[in-house]
């Protein structure tokens, strides 16, 4: 709807610059009594922060969260919980060096947002980004952390399946390998592989891309709606809003253009008296709404943008230029996308279950009040 | 927004299923005085119109569209002009044979949404996929029909680049042989060769799927916005909100994954007063906003789901079956999905123009008005 | 959102003018399996068909709506129910003189929207108010027949409490009333005057206002929402977009400004084991959120702007002139607006159902599905 | 759309309660390049702070604005200006006496909503009102100041016109009077009545209710849209979601149904070259669009229910129980409602100049851009 406002019941508001005081955003829309301390949203933000490997940057954002409303004591429980009213989550900027950048500020950097922001807009806080940084991402990290606690009993993981030109070995997935090397790789020999790869980019002052799997699980039939509702299109337009991303796919994806009818179709059986499937190639989507199969979505990540090689490029008066951008960054800011892309999974579908009970049949019709 | 509608200032909201009396589309937001004749959507529609070739449905859908309301004759010239006021677009349904759909009232396809529709909702249209039916992508063509008439000036054309696992060759790429064969293939040798592979699968009772590739040329500078109010967000969701679609990407997409820093940059530079660009990695958005380049988008759609091969299924009753899909099916749907993508991109197009105006520095202080 | 449309999860989109070739809404959002047939709806609009009697207009108006989509049989009852698809209702027009209005084509009439839309738009279908007119209404109380499917187990009344200067003695307060008098009038001694007092006016080829009561009784705590989703903010905005209304309240309205805090506290006690109010003034709604009572609007028409009278106006062109609008027009519109208020009721309380359903806190916390 | 924001290009989302640490709003959609710091702000927040007189609460609320985001320093002039981007305004609780409120703890107050937000919501934050204080309309007011940056050129006034059952003279109005009393009251001798009689009120501990009348000059013909996106309907949805507001008007509001044709209608003439009107009953919107004369709004604020007499009520658990709401209060919230109802007036009207400038015929059609 509004330019930095996405959901429907369950809705995020985000705002702030990389350099301005602080940037935050509003959770609107969460179901009242559910536990919430800055701690469950913390637990995700240190996740995503940067400054913990080589291969991230080394900039110190300890990204403090603080919950300004929404939340008070539990009536029964005396626990700190939702109150239906709008959570505002801020963090504030405590390590920015505008030092850094001042030579951006007449100049557009290719791949980045410069040019076309000076255009529609006439300024920009060139500190950094401003307002096109991936330090965005981390009030939809912050968010993720409100809508795991509507999504309770719903598991949302991600990995990085690929890094520049190297794919992971399916057949080697293990998620808790994830937790075990610096890039979310399920696959221990790709992440040893990668480390290799990734500091020879880091060295050449250059950069690469990306691709994020994000697998939710134990998500219930029924949630989505048909044509422009769809789950699918929501969490490809969510996806597609992160920084830098280029493409999204749904199950099997981009590669379901050459399988035949016969080897796309996932199968249908009975199992233990609940429904199963033969295969997952929808990705857990059918007709836009969830069919109780893991949700799988992915999404690309293109190199990152500011490199050492010095790129041709002009300046804000049109005149021709060279730049190099120097600095703090991330080789490959595909691997902090991770976390991000959990997050807007995450709201995706605590969205999509807030819409669904308002609508579900079942739900409705045993919608009973006395005063009726 | 509503389950059924996309677009913000310009507003699009579909109904009607393939076997009632009719389906249509209102579309709410255009502004008045554009020429609007039903000739100028029936064009469009012609295009997308099965049963033309023998690659399509033989279903006989004259899709003639009526335009039941927002239209009036213009004070000055006496045209048939927008008004302003909502345009309903009304396509009834002349060929509907219901007695072909008759067997899968209560068994679920594999792949269709037929079981997750039945979940949520409890009951269903199983005539002809009723609201699942791609027959509502004709809705879409309609309304992009209109959105053209809002984007004057702007070139909208899409090409199938790949089928089964067969793409083109993109040297060869020539937009006026989109126009030579069934497939609005841009490389005659390729769709000599599809001819040969889409009679084999057609033949074999099978499916496949398609890569359609959408080119928005002369879009200005501007159009768009950051975080959650991009462009290419907004894209991804339109196309993915298409029937069978299951992947999209902008510019290289997925490829930039493998791309270093340095290949995927798009230098800048001055050309005749102007500025240019040395690639277009990016597919003419950056940081959600156009940057005057060709908008280039890309998705992916499955191999039809109903095929002559019997799957495996379940039945209303969650008993196990066989399911066979006969009918009149498309062998290949992604060949009907080129001039969906067309109109999917119009619309989002549209929107980003009127939400543009409103908001863009240099329009807003220009507007004087004597009364302030 | 759009200029059209209204309501979030139920949401209705309305099209057509006066005198184009029909008109219609599309309902979307409603839940399935609602039992919904084209009588549901026409018994709603045969309420508000004019040509009913002296004191409504005598175009032969018969509103014959068609269910085009949403709509098919329940898979266990076999009725005709809601498939949660969107809802095509349509009305054709039938009864459309265009002579009669020729003489408006370049006069702007006083009170109407003539000027400000040909300052919008520079076009406007002028027969008969086109977009303008009140035939729009049409739509509203066919969308209000679907609501009230929703609102199962709610009543929703409405009544006429003032035409002109003559208020009803609310004493005399009797609902069987408003059956007995063509002005859903409650009490029968001001129904016999005012049947006196508009002959007066139509004679005179003047017109009067209006002041309209709308009751929803047995509407369940806890709908609305704080703030800027108030249960009585949507139905301000909803009452005041039905042409000609020029004010809402709720409650005890306006009056309370005259009240003291002593007077105006409803008390609470317990009744039965069930909460108890002693008093009204607040109209069933308190911070926004429904509070079990009566929800109790209240809303004024201005008299009709078409009158007999020579009026003082300008033309198109900005020439000084008269006019006189002649033609078949209710002398009191307010009367014909009391199913549409009752329609706006219904559809503003099945929205906010369907929204409370998706976030109420104990509906949220017994929400249990199998595979969470 | 979500429960704490409203507008639909100028957007605003609201947070906070009136005891957590602060509260405040995001706004998004300011076009680029107005000028805007916090005096900006401060101004109109300062007309509205508390304690300013002995007829508002002693409470000390400095109600100190922070800009968080959305502002930097202009290209070509170096003023701090609007970015495009959202802009965080943030006020900090100060003065939050928790223990003024204990014992609301588990009461309800009529006439509040603590019964309604416990039965929606479970759970509240009951410390001064927590969300339901009227402390939030100060983010209101803080939008306000932004959404007049917007309008440059139009005045946005608004004034007392009833105190209890003692409205104005209107034939005695001058805006001067306005500044020179504690009341916002444009009739200087109603002042001194008001103040005579609002000591009577305060020192027998109980509380009235006012009328506030807003006026906007300068609004060009043509914002505001037909149907369901009326300029009045957002108007009096606006004004009804101010906390205590009972019934809003346009125009003559509810004296037109009173009126006859002739009486109600405003003639139109030329002027010196430009477009007039005789009278200006229909408040400057025919058919909810703008007709360039004043857009008059009034509204009813009801009497504060925070009264030291003591009232039945219930407790949490339902048992019946007396109430008596000490504390600090305004013995007429009313007069504190005088800038919020000029704020939510700015902020309509903003919005809908956004959206005009997408959607006029003219400004559109002179819409040219060198790459179309």
């Amino acid at each position: 709807m509004s330019h930095n406002s996405f959901g429907h019941l369950f809705r995020v508001t985000s705002w702030g610059e990389s350099h301005g005081p602080a940037l935050g955003c509003v959770v609107d829309g969460a179901p009242a009594r559910l536990p919430l301390e800055e701690g469950d949203i913390q637990h995700w933000l240190d996740r995503r922060r940067p400054g913990q490997n080589r291969f991230t940057t080394q900039r110190n954002e300890p990204d403090r969260v603080k919950i300004l409303s929404g939340v008070f004591e539990d009536p029964e429980t005396g626990a700190q919980v939702t109150t239906g009213t709008p959570v505002q989550l801020l963090i504030e900027n405590t390590d920015q060096r505008s030092k850094d950048y001042s030579d951006i500020k007449d100049k557009y950097r290719p791949g980045h947002a410069d040019f076309t922001y000076m255009e529609k807009y006439g300024v920009r806080d060139y500190r950094g980004g401003g307002r096109q940084s991936a330090r965005e991402t981390a009030t939809r990290v912050a968010a993720g952390g409100v809508a795991r606690k509507v999504l309770n009993g719903i598991r949302i993981r991600a990995a990085l399946v690929q890094i520049g030109p190297h794919p992971i070995d399916r057949d080697k997935w293990d998620w808790n390998e994830t937790e075990n090397n610096p890039f979310w790789c399920p696959d221990a020999q790709a992440a040893a592989q990668w480390e290799d790869y990734l500091d020879t980019v880091r060295k050449a002052g250059s950069s690469c891309g990306a691709i994020i799997e994000v697998v939710a699980s134990h998500v219930p039939v029924g949630w989505g709606a048909p044509v422009y509702g769809k789950l699918d299109a929501d969490l490809a337009g969510a996806m597609m809003s992160i920084n830098a991303v280029k493409g999204v796919e749904i199950g099997d994806g981009f590669a379901t253009a050459a399988l035949s009818g016969e080897s796309n179709s996932d199968e249908m059986h009975t199992e233990e008296g609940t429904i199963g499937f033969g295969s997952n190639h929808a990705g857990g989507i059918l007709g836009g709404i969830s069919s109780g199969q893991d949700i799988v979505v992915r999404f690309a990540v293109k190199p990152t943008s500011s490199i050492l090689t010095p790129r041709k490029t002009i300046d804000r008066n049109g005149n021709e230029t060279e730049i190099i951008t120097k600095g703090r960054h991330d080789p490959c800011v595909g691997i902090r996308a991770v976390p991000v892309g959990e997050a807007m999974m995450a709201c995706v579908l605590a969205d999509h279950k807030l819409r669904h009970l308002g609508q579900y049949h079942g739900q409705y019709r045993d919608q009973g009040n006395g005063r009726n």
